[in-house]
C-alpha cells in the first residue's frame, strides 16, 4: 500500500468516526494525530498548527516558516498561512485571528471535534466562544492509531533492532567511573552511525533515562545525569529509539560488582514478571490480563507492595499510547497491536528492578521487537 | 539566594498575580511553569500532574511512581497520589475522580487559574462543569518567567559555554560524506563527556536540528536525517544545549566546497542581520525594535522577501519562550531577559542562512551566552 492510500484510509476511517458522532469539522493539534493523518509533522513550539478535516475538504494552519515543508509532505487541500515578519505586516499575522476567520466562514455552523485531552484550553474557548458545539475525537484517534498497519510495523522493528544496537554498544563500554550520560552517549553514536549507514534519507532520534544507584534506581521516572556509576550499584537503563517517526523501547537494569542476595532475587524477579506477562499474550485476551499475569509473579513473592506502575504501554508515534496494559483496563488486544512490557517493583533501600521490551501482537500470540539479552546473569558486571 | 527562598518569592509573586486578578486556586500542569515554581519536574507523557496553590497551600496531585521524587524536590504541603496497581485499586486510581474530589472539597467555590495556552481542553471542561469560574494565569507565569534571576543565567551561561564546545566537537570533525546525524554525534558526545567532567550529579541534555543542502536548508524547521553532507552544500546546524534544567542555543550555518557568491552573500547579509539587531539591544527598547534591525538589513538589500519567521524568542526553561522578537511586539525589554538572535532568510534553490546566539539583557547593554565564530571566512569548508 503506497503511503498515499494509507492516508486516504485513515481519512476515510476517521471520516466515519465524524459521521457517527455528528461532527462536522475536526481540528487536530496534537503533532502525531496530525501526522497520523496527514503524513505531516512538525517541530513545534510557540507557533500552533491546526489540521482542519471536514466531510470533503482538508486544510492546514500553518506558520510561514513551515509553508514549503507541509506543502510537500501534508495531505491538503488548502494551506492557511499566517506571518510573522515586517514584510507580510498587511497579510495575517496572527494566529487566533486566522483561526477566527476560518471557523466564521469555511467551517460556519460546524460541529467541531477537538481532541480533548491534547488540544489547549484557550483553543477549546475560541472554538466554544464562536458558537460551535464540540464533541471529542481524541478517543477515535486513540482507538484507530492503537492497531497498526504492516508499514507502521516495519519501523517498530526498524526501531527494536536499532535498540539493541545502541544497548549493544553502552553495554560495551560500561566501566564503574562512568557517568549515566557518558553510557547513554556510547549507545547514541553507535545509533546513529548505524542508522546512517543503512537507511538514508531519512529522520531518527532517541531518548535515554538512566537511573544508577539505590536511590535513583528506586524512582522509575528520571532523567539522565552526570552521577558516576559506583560499585554495587544498580542502574535501571532506559532507551527508546525512533526513525521514520516510529519508537521501540527498551530497557535493562543491571548490577554492578557484587549485589545482595536480595538485589538479585527482586531482578529475577521482574525477569520472570515480564515473562509471564508476555506469555499471556494473544488477541483476545485483555489489557488488564497481561497485567495481571505480572502482578502474580510479585504479589506470589509477597512484594507486591512496591508496585508502583502498571505493566506496560502502547507505543508507536507516541512515547506512552494506548493500550495501557493496567488491572482495570478491559481493552481487548488486537492482532497490530504494539506495547511495552515492563513490569517493575522499587524498594526503598535497595533498588529498582525493571526490563522493557517491546512487543506486537501476531495473529496467534506476539512477537519482540527487541532482543537484548536480559537474564539475570546477563546483568552482572 | 537559596533554591527554597527562590521558590518562596515566585510563589509570593504568583499569589500577588492571583489577588489582583480574583483567583483562589492555580492549577498548573505545564512542567516547566511547574518547576519554575515547585522546583519540581517530572517525565511525563501519559500520566496528568498537576501542582495546586492556593492562597495560603501548596499541593501536588501525582501518580503513584513520581511520590517519592515528587516528596523529595517538590515545594508543596500536600500530596495527593493516584495509582495504577492492582495492588492498589481500593485507593484512588484514577486522576480524573482525584481531582473532581479535590476540586469539590479542597478548592470548594474557588475561582480557577489555568494556564489557557498550555492546560488541555479536558482540564478547563472538567474544572468548568464543576462550577468553577475559569481565569487565565498563563500570561502571568510568562511575565515572571521572561526575567531570569542570578542562578537562572548562571546557568544559561553554563549551557551557552557547554553548546559552544559541542559546536567545537562537530566541526572540528566535518566532512563531505557524514550525515546531519553523525555531524550532531560528534557534538553530543563531547557534549555529555565534559558536562560529566565539570557537574557531578546533575541532568543535562540537548536536542539538535540539522538541514544540509539546499532544499532542506531552505525550510528552517526540521528534523536531523541521515542525508549526507556533499560537495557544495550549505548547511543550517540547530544545537540547544540544557544543564539542570535551563537552556541556551547556537547555530551557525556553513558552506561546504565551493559556494556561489550569491550563498556567501546571503549568508554575509543574516551575519549582518544577526550583528545589527544585537547592537540594538538595552533595557528599554522593544522588542521590535530588535526584530526590526535585522529587517532593515534584509531589506536593504532587497532581500526580504525571504524572511519566514521573526529575529528570536526568548529561551530558559522552554525551547520558545517570551520575548518573541517580533515586529508587532511593543514588550519592553528589562535587564535579565534571554533570547536568541537568529534572523535569518531561505532561498528556494539557493539555500537557507541563518546563525542563531544567545543573548542576556545586561544593565546597559546585552552579553551573549555563546561564542563560537561565525564570520563568513569561519563558514567555508
Amino acid at each position: 500500500m503506497t503511503t498515499s492510500n494509507r492516508l486516504d484510509q485513515r481519512l476515510a476511517q476517521i471520516r466515519q468516526c465524524m459521521e457517527a458522532k455528528g461532527i462536522d469539522a475536526v481540528l487536530l493539534t496534537d503533532p502525531n494525530n496530525s501526522y497520523y493523518v496527514s503524513g505531516f509533522r512538525a517541530i513545534s513550539y510557540s507557533r500552533p498548527i491546526v489540521y482542519i478535516i471536514q466531510r470533503d475538504e482538508t486544510a492546514y494552519v500553518i506558520p510561514d516558516l513551515e509553508k514549503e515543508h507541509a506543502e510537500q509532505e501534508a495531505a491538503a487541500d488548502d494551506f492557511f498561512i499566517y506571518h510573522e515578519s515586517a514584510q507580510y505586516a498587511e497579510r495575517e499575522t496572527s494566529f487566533t485571528a486566522l483561526l477566527n476567520t476560518i471557523l466564521e466562514d469555511r467551517l460556519k455552523g460546524c460541529v467541531i471535534g477537538l481532541e480533548m485531552d491534547l488540544t489547549s484550553a484557550s483553543l477549546y474557548q475560541l472554538v466554544k466562544d464562536m458558537g460551535h458545539p464540540i464533541k471529542d475525537i481524541g478517543e477515535d484517534l486513540i482507538a484507530m492509531r492503537a492497531v497498526k498497519d504492516d508499514d507502521e510495523l516495519y519501523w517498530i522493528e526498524q526501531a527494536g533492532r536499532l535498540s539493541d544496537i545502541a544497548l549493544e554498544a553502552s553495554f560495551a563500554h560500561l566501566n564503574s567511573g562512568m557517568s549515566e550520560l557518558e553510557f547513554d552517549a556510547y549507545g547514541d553514536r553507535k545509533l546513529l552511525q548505524t542508522v546512517s549507514e543503512e537507511f538514508p534519507n531519512i529522520i531518527a532520534g532517541f531518548e535515554n533515562w538512566t537511573c544508577s544507584g539505590v536511590e535513583r534506581s528506586s524512582q522509575p521516572h528520571l532523567y539522565s545525569s552526570t552521577r558516576v556509576f559506583m560499585d554495587n550499584d544498580v542502574v535501571v537503563h532506559s532507551r527508546q529509539v525512533w526513525i521514520n517517526q516510529y519508537r521501540a523501547e527498551n530497557e535493562r537494569t543491571f548490577l554492578l560488582g557484587e549485589p545482595t542476595d536480595q538485589q538479585k532475587h527482586y531482578l529475577q524477579l521482574a525477569i520472570d514478571a515480564q515473562k509471564a506477562a508476555m506469555k499471556t499474550v494473544r488477541p483476545g485476551v485483555k489489557a488488564k490480563d497481561v497485567d495481571m499475569a505480572a502482578f502474580r509473579v510479585f504479589e506470589q513473592a509477597g512484594m507486591s507492595d512496591y508496585i508502583q506502575h502498571r505493566t506496560g504501554h502502547g507505543l508507536g508515534l507516541s512515547e506512552h499510547e494506548e493500550p495501557y496494559l493496567r488491572f482495570d483496563n478491559d481493552l481487548v488486544l488486537q492482532e497490530g497491536m504494539v506495547y511495552t512490557i515492563e513490569p517493575g517493583i522499587y524498594v526503598p533501600g535497595t533498588g529498582g528492578f525493571r526490563h522493557s521490551d517491546t512487543v506486537i501482537v501476531t495473529k496467534d500470540g506476539s512477537r519482540r521487537v527487541t532482543y537484548f539479552p536480559g537474564e539475570l546473569e546477563d546483568m552482572l558486571f
